[in-house]
């Protein structure tokens, strides 16, 4: 498969990721994210695992609705892993009350080509910070 | 090469990059980033350029004394890239007056094999905050 197609397949889990979130289906997002994930922001204890993201994912489930479309800035493939820096804007507004929350910032994520052929997220540097 | 002689390199480099920022030693810490290296950090905008790191080193040069061992979590080698994940606790004490600040974080870096044969750092995604 062509290096341009391997891009194509990365930039696709980048939109299908903030699309998914976006409509709170949880179960999408997790399929495209590695057993052992592992998260990385600033001011904050790595989380590791996806059970450990579905844990926080589902106390928060239903509460916030997420905006922003990925400015995707460069994706570079290397073998069997994959790295992309996005820029977003996101914004959260509660769905009961209360004012909406902007950030933005810079990501950069390493995804990994697993076994049966799929490209899922592996590492992921949050560094977005409120605007 | 095998992946452990490479995963070393990186460790050298880091840990290069570390004792050279201590020391002041602003060259030798240039020579350890490819000239299009790209700095994220969470609430400002990319630092692009060893040019522009160098500006921004050159303002603040003798002002401030760095201290830190790094803790390097992991390596991964992918062909010509490498990423590391870096935990560290820096302090920053300033060398006239002033109090030392504390920080704390994730660090997470991609080197790249550049064509001299040696690794440099390309991007890196800076997680720390004050603690």
């Amino acid at each position: 498969m062509s290096a341009d197609n391997e891009e194509q397949q990365i930039r696709e889990i980048v939109l299908t990721w903030i699309s998914a979130t976006a409509e709170g289906d949880l179960d999408r997002v997790l399929g495209l994210m590695a057993e052992d994930v592992v998260f990385l922001s600033a001011g904050q204890p790595p989380l590791r695992g996806r059970d450990a993201f579905e844990s926080v994912s589902r106390s928060m489930a239903g509460k916030m609705r997420f905006e922003g479309p990925p400015d995707i800035r460069e994706i570079h493939v290397a073998g069997d892993y994959a790295f992309c820096w996005t820029r977003l804007h996101v914004t959260a507004t509660p769905r009961d009350e209360g004012l909406p929350i902007r950030r933005a910032g810079d990501v950069f994520s390493v995804f990994r080509k697993e076994q049966d052929g799929r490209w899922r997220l592996f590492r992921d540097a949050n560094m977005l910070a409120r605007v």
